[in-house]
């Protein structure tokens, strides 16, 4: 059943041990460590489908029971990136290639500012996403809300608008970590998705297949977080950073905070003009100040800067003076948008949506009481905004880009009793009041004295080396 | 993806709880109890195949990695029986109706012996067997060594025959517990046969199937069994047990050593030629005190007889005097044997080899020492035969029927230098080197004053409630 043929790319075969697959299956059910060459041999047949399905299951679930040596994490991760294909660049970019990967949170739409950020700061970034199954969309459908933008572009294309302008975002091509595709598709349906070695795998493989100089991870924990405190978190990011790195990929880790919504706005064509306005110089404290902190991180690791600060600076003037947006505006033309649209939309006084629809109705929730924004429970927030369209529950499902919300109100804000405090963008049916109240129980005040439960969003990091 | 049709023989779907089968296999995978519903629910997906293979294996693999607790597994092995047709036997049969299991021993001919004794003592006796992958063949494949002996009756022939003589014995049938073939055949190839759950929803659920009134189970322990000792071997035991008395059907256990073979043949026509000895008085004593317990407990559950020591002193009195061999030569004929044959073979000087086919060539191993047989290990034995072509690797592979081996001496013995104490049946090519040597390694001679390591073959039971 099980070939044992090598590749050029993928040279491995499990003629060293000769075990068979389910002698596999039985090595990591009974907890023992899976050599590089076990793997390798695994992923291999999971490719060429000279496995049965039931037993990818079986050996899915073994990892996740069992868990991974750090080791087996890094064996899996290189096995997953050799799978398909591995990007290569122009020698002259040698140290400059980058990329972020965040762990998803809500109102997350640090990528469309921080990569035209980094390219403005001479940095190429091929942001290459795929579509996740989030409560709101993810960078892809953000970007597919301007009309126009195409996010599948082909290898050549994004080579020569990298090689323009430094900076493009575009969907996971087919070719790139097959094995990823059909092992989260298994994983999806196993109860496996949330194992610290399966998600080490998945990210660092198809980032390393990206063939990145430098890589920095935002892991978030909270709440609205995969991770539900920081000690997990720290655990999946000193994975990810050491698979990250053993695949010669410089690899840092910056912990934040995910309760809150990032910024002001949840949705996809709300966070696309929350962005524009951030590129503006008009954006929300928190969220530039991530843009920055990742931005620096990448900036040093690159040897562009020499400390961190110096990193953040240099990426929040790329934003205050300009070079940002005019890198974004020159990504949109490039990737489909119109000219006229794209200039409209970086413009100072953009009318966003003469260009990006507006959601058929809008209503406003008020406060009940006075008192302190001490937080604002972002999981409750896309929870209820997933179920009025804004994201989607299987892949392919359809999206709708104008669905979401705005924060009328900061953490910290002394607020009136009938003070707005959310406004929620919909269509076609209204909200039910179940959806109302949840939305509302979504708020919490403080007294007086009262300061937020959070103060920065980063918690933490694992700096570059 | 997942039906909730209902049918009368499989009440269940899932809409008490709503579980989808990922939120099933999450729960067993996060060591949670599955419910009844849950698991007939599962099961129901298994068998309608509205689960993907993959979330088949996950889900064993999550049940062998979490077990099942006891409420779970009578619930599994319940639903496993309704998964197909259940048997039903004429009324004035109720409360005879009985079975013997065992889990696998070197030389076990047990059935062959017992089943026609405990005709002759008035009880109804469907022994459907499958067909293992042992190091030798199973009852079936014993049976099939005496030339016409047909292993597959269609039920109302089966049912014919019982009337008549009270014995039969017979493979499965697809119709029987299909679950059973679906999940096993899944759990050989994803290294999940070994749990205790499944093994008990396998080997319970296929014997509930059979509406059985009571039910005896030979729980072997040792070197050249499933159980390796006595504590998982009554582990094992006390779940079959209590599924089987949960589905109404008596069921006690037998613990018994397995590391010297049953007897002192091992191989499918040798083994078939010693229980007609052993039914004609001749056979060795571990055999017969085998035989005489199993059906000594069922004679009791049945209410035959009050004692354990009078329902053994019947069995061997249907042996000794002649009544069970009657039995056997009746079903032999019942199941297409000819008259000839059958009375040849069961006539008081049979020329066994007139008509099972001995093996081309014969070779002796002799003692390299003197001194006392204190153990002969089955294992290597069955293991070497094995090779030899005596058992099968892969269902459907053919097997030899007249391959096997005849021990010379018996445990206790003493034993001159260079005496014959193996005689081999192999066909060409001849034994290896190799072969031979572990052969060789298999007798252990211990000094004058040594005793055997095995006493009785029986080492302990769950006697009849």
């Amino acid at each position: 059943m099980i070939r044992t043929e090598t590749t050029e790319s993928f040279p491995c075969n499990n003629q060293a041990t000769m075990l068979s697959i389910p002698d596999l299956i039985k090595k990591k059910r009974d907890g023992n460590a899976l050599s590089d060459e076990d793997i390798q041999f695994f992923l291999q047949a999971v490719v060429e489908e000279n496995i049965q399905e039931a037993q990818t299951g079986a050996m899915l679930m073994a990892i996740f029971t069992k868990g991974m040596v750090a080791t087996e994490t890094m064996a899996l991760t290189k096995a997953m990136k050799l799978s398909g294909e591995v990007l290569s660049w122009p020698e002259e970019w040698a140290g400059l290639v980058v990329d972020k990967h965040s762990t998803g949170g809500v109102g997350d739409k640090v990528s469309l500012v921080l990569a035209p950020a980094l390219a403005a700061c001479g940095l190429k970034v091929p942001m290459i996403s795929g579509r996740g199954l989030g409560h709101t969309g993810g960078t892809l459908d953000k970007l597919e809300s301007i009309p126009g933008f195409n996010v599948r572009q082909p290898l050549p294309k994004l080579q020569s608008i990298l090689a323009e302008l430094g900076c493009v975002m575009v969907g996971q091509t087919d070719s790139l970590v097959p094995a990823d595709r059909i092992l989260y598709a298994l994983r999806d349906v196993t109860g496996t998705v949330e194992s610290l070695p399966l998600i080490t795998g998945s990210i660092i493989s198809k980032k390393a297949a990206e063939s990145l100089n430098s890589l920095v991870l935002d892991v978030k924990f909270g709440r609205a977080a995969f991770c539900k405190d920081l000690a997990s978190a720290k655990a999946l990011g000193e994975s990810m950073v050491a698979a990250g790195n053993n695949l010669g990929m410089k690899t840092s880790a910056v912990f934040t905070h995910m309760s809150n919504p990032i910024g002001r706005c949840i949705g996809n064509s709300l966070e696309v003009i929350e962005s524009l306005e951030t590129l503006k110089g008009k954006g929300p404290s928190d969220l530039m100040e991530l843009v920055s902190t990742l931005g620096g991180v990448l900036l040093v690791m690159t040897g562009k800067v020499s400390s961190l600060s110096e990193g953040g600076r240099l990426i929040t003037e790329s934003v205050t003076g300009g070079a940002a947006l005019a890198k974004f505006q020159a990504m949109m033309v490039a990737q489909g948008v119109s000219n006229e649209n794209a200039q409209s939309l970086c413009s100072a006084q953009a009318d966003y949506h003469r260009i990006l629809r507006r959601a058929d109705h809008q209503t406003e929730l008020r406060t009940h009481t006075q008192g302190v924004v001490i937080e604002i429970d972002g999981l409750v927030l896309a929870e209820v905004l997933h179920q009025l369209g804004a994201g989607r529950t299987n892949a392919g499902d359809p999206i709708n880009h104008s669905v979401g919300a705005e924060l009328l109100v900061s953490l910290g804000d002394s607020v009136n009793k009938g003070r707005p405090w959310l406004r929620i963008h919909f269509e076609s049916p209204a909200l039910t009041p179940d959806q109302t109240s949840r939305l509302e129980g979504a708020l919490t005040l403080g007294g007086s004295g009262d300061k937020p439960l959070r103060g920065s969003l980063i918690e933490d990091m694992i700096p570059p080396m």
